[in-house]
């Protein structure tokens, strides 16, 4: 959390300042970044405000890998990725149950078929523009799918995601690349950033016209900023925030791994200024380590590569209640069914539990994988000689976080459970193939299968044999955010509408502070970061046509 | 829908007034009738403002059953009904994620905690009051047993539920009655109603008080309202808004039984004000008829009462995959099931099949069931003189609403699974056990089973073999809103609260129209009603408070 409080995010009047420019940029990620980069280039002088005491927000977490449809390398190799196709597929995943693909807008709102419309046409020129003016150099990824590459609807499966171009071989370090090429960038080309500033409040002129903000700084002083043709919000979604969490959020989490200072801050100054929120229920999700949220651990990462051949999740009975394999935001997804006979969250918390070999082979201290090497915090590791060992150890470590998981405890026959559960996937693994949750039937599976032991292997990458012998490890996991996805709307300029829809004038906001049309869809790695950039991009061209007030 | 336009929400300053009152209270349900007559017995001048052209809102619709704990009738009766049991009742019901019997709060946040605390301490007085002076006369149904009776934490699982006196002895026209003996009170004790006028905003003075506001009324005249003491929203929840259904519940509802003037005004005109959301991703539940629902028509009643004995629900497979008698509330989370591996929701409609003794003995018109008799529109009823014909029929009217469901469609092997799944079902019925989904275990099951044949009858009340024989019919079902349950928060007194937890002054709420802390409960039939009472004496008391502006 942020070391500033809170305060009151009621707009004010004002007429005096401490500083002025023609845009003001509020938070220092990829989005703040890119669009007082996009400012300046326009000419205009620019003041970023961030409120950590560095750069780089959630992007700095992140792999950076980004979306980008129709890209200039899709072209150049010869994929073709056509609009009608892209926005279809956008489209299908969204919103499914409202998804017609003979409608005009795709059974989507205006709303929704405009953003997603937007993203195909401008992330391209967003993306080269960064690129071009040494910003952001990237390299293309042909090889990765999009992680729904096996819906009819997908007809360019590989192709459309980038990654900075000096990002490690193994693609997880593109956030911090591109933060400091980014904001080596800014300082270079002049753009007044200041950090440790925490934006309260909008200043609002008698048009009703955004002029400014107030931000405090950590030596309790509140200073004023004038924004002679826009401020734009840039400011991350509501994931530590925990009233807001449980207040929108369709799931009840109990974290993710956005960066900190991502306290639903725009919620609040956006609404005071009279914004309208949109899409508040969903968020971009990912299964996380319980004890690493519970505990408010800064470096939880989310669980975006489950690692681990002879690995599955069971649930407090312990039997097997997923594909452990899905992509993130789906597998995250899988905590939440909800019990209406029972009234409880039957699968809230599941239990990784993993064998020697994928121990040995598996572990890693990227992408947020539970099973880590040695030298690695591991504090959220049982461990058990024998299964009947681990079992009891499962069963006290739960016990110790029962008070704040609804009292969930393992049941009594949990372990000849367990023993019958790691038969069953035995069989499957020696087969080749999951006849409960067909684990591994799918290109992202794969991509995210993560290290494992070269040999011996079984006919699916995904599944090996549990051993008979330990000893034998666990780790609780539960569903958690990347972020969220609500905020203010905007329209595709960036510009934050009001209750009947009309722009506030010199308001805009860009990335997981606005709402994104994207709904419970999560189309392919860097389905954040690619529309970001393309939203930045047509924020900043937008802003640089207003008047100078 | 409104038949005048909602207009800008934004607050307005104004020294002139068309009339003005110590009260001003907007909506004509049971919070906002309850509401202005317990301000007037304060001696308050009292305005009341409704945009339908008539009083009554969603309560016209209800059968006005009343949830009121530890009420005079339990006592007289000497059924014990403690607070700390009470509290963990609803507690356990409202977040059985975080519900801990142990913390202080019972794992609930503090707001919810003293909300449960007032609802347990203000229902009964408010209802005696209401009795008393001949506004509100009751009786108690000692029998009628709460929804999860069951559970643990229930200590009173019977006696809490009010009905107004006059209604019949189906129980089913509470909400006329009270609306008519409410109404009628209002009038005779001087309270200045007027219908069709909708409320836009609010108007503040230079303190930020809230003194009134601006309605316009279907003459397309605006007129500005003074209110002295406080303006008291009650203006009922956001289920006829489709763009805050998809932007706030944590499921996507095609519509509900709400009053069609529940288009959420509140949300906007209370974030305008500066009030702080809560609660948004909640709603009061029930199973409806998706045709229906996609037809809007305004007739619509949720299904509270699934009757048939010889009646169950198929999903698109022709599988059982609920118990077709839970509680409405429950019912209807049945219908939001997801899959993360096929990015839908398999359940999002389900197949409602009964045979011809069902069709005979447990049609109704009341209740919303969907058997109904001879004379009652019955546009929503698929008829089959066999099986097979039957089937053809539903694959065809899915077929004509599929654009509009996510493509759903009716599966090629429907038929057969359909005949084994009836099969299956009469065997549990015979031996009068539901070893799938164990329906008809719970007393409230019981309570909503519905008129059916007094002869023959199988063990389990709720159970009858399907018949060999056509004619069969069905119905397609899908799950909906009674109304919504998120809003601006309020602190017990129903005063609004602003993003730092200050009360706007001048500014209160009472009912669907501000969140309630229930969050995903419905401890009961009237666990909307009997709270609204309660909060609507509150929100009365604390507004006589106030001085007058």
């Amino acid at each position: 959390m942020s070391s500033i409080a809170r305060k009151s995010a009621a707009p004010v009047k004002r007429t005096a300042f401490d500083a002025e420019a023609d845009i003001v940029v509020v938070g220092g990620g990829a989005g703040g970044l890119a669009t007082a980069l996009f400012s300046r280039w326009h000419g205009n002088s620019v003041v970023l405000l961030e409120k950590a005491d560095e750069l780089g927000g959630t992007t700095k977490k992140a792999a950076f890998w980004y979306w980008v449809p129709n890209n200039k390398h899709m072209q150049a190799i010869g994929i073709k990725d056509k609009k009608e196709d892209c926005l279809r597929y956008m489209a299908r995943l969204s919103r499914p149950e409202a998804y017609d693909p003979k409608s005009p807008t795709l059974g989507m709102s205006q709303w929704e078929y405009d953003s997603y419309a937007a993203i195909y046409d401008n992330a391209s020129p967003a993306t080269e523009l960064l690129a071009d003016k040494g910003a952001l150099e990237y390299r293309h990824c042909d090889f990765v799918p999009d992680y729904w590459a096996e819906l009819p609807e997908d007809k360019a499966p590989k192709g459309r995601v980038l990654l900075p171009k000096d990002a490690l071989p193994t693609m997880s370090d593109g956030g911090e690349v591109a933060i400091r090429t980014m904001g080596g960038k800014a300082r270079a080309d002049g753009i007044d950033i200041r950090t440790g500033h925490r934006v309260q409040r909008t200043i609002v002129n008698d048009a009703g016209a955004i002029i400014g903000v107030e931000a405090d700084t950590g030596k309790g002083k509140t200073i004023a900023i004038k924004a002679k043709r826009a401020v734009v919000f840039a400011t991350g979604g509501f994931t530590h925030d925990v009233s807001m969490r449980k207040n929108f959020l369709s799931v009840p989490v109990f974290g993710g791994c956005a960066a900190r200072s991502n306290e639903g801050d725009f919620v609040n100054i956006g609404t005071a200024a009279g914004a309208e929120l949109r899409n508040m229920n969903y968020a971009w999700m990912c299964p996380i380590v319980l004890e690493k949220a519970l505990n408010d651990d800064p470096a939880l990462i989310g669980t975006f590569s489950p690692s681990g051949d002879s690995m599955i999740y069971v649930d407090k009975t312990g039997r097997r209640v997923t594909n452990e394999k899905l992509a993130y935001n789906e597998s995250a997804q899988a905590f939440f069914s909800w019990d209406p006979a029972k009234s409880e969250y039957p699968n809230l918390v599941l239990v990784a539990i993993w064998d020697e070999r994928s121990q040995k082979h598996s572990a890693s201290h990227e992408y947020g994988r539970f099973i880590v090497p040695k030298g690695v915090d591991d504090s959220h590791v049982i461990k058990g000689a024998t299964l009947a060992d681990l079992a009891k150890n499962i069963r006290s470590r739960v016990k110790k976080y029962a008070s704040r998981i609804g009292n969930m405890a393992i049941a009594e026959d949990f372990e000849p459970t367990l023993k019958a559960t790691i038969k069953r996937f035995n069989g499957f693994a020696k087969a080749g193939k999951d006849s409960d949750f067909h684990r591994g039937e799918r290109q992202v599976e794969l991509l995210f299968n993560g290290p494992a032991a070269e040999k011996p292997v079984a006919p699916n990458p995904t599944m090996y044999p549990i051993s008979g012998k330990g000893p034998y490890y666990a780790a609780l996991l539960t569903g958690g955010n990347l972020d969220t996805k609500g905020g203010p709307v905007t329209n595709p300029d960036g510009q934050v509408l009001d209750h009947v829809g009309k722009p506030i004038a010199g308001l805009y906001g860009v990335g997981n502070c606005v709402a994104s049309a994207s709904a419970r869809a999560y189309w392919a790695g860097g389905a954040t970061l690619g529309p970001i950039l393309a939203f930045a991009y047509l924020a900043a061209n937008a802003a640089n046509r207003e008047p100078r007030r």
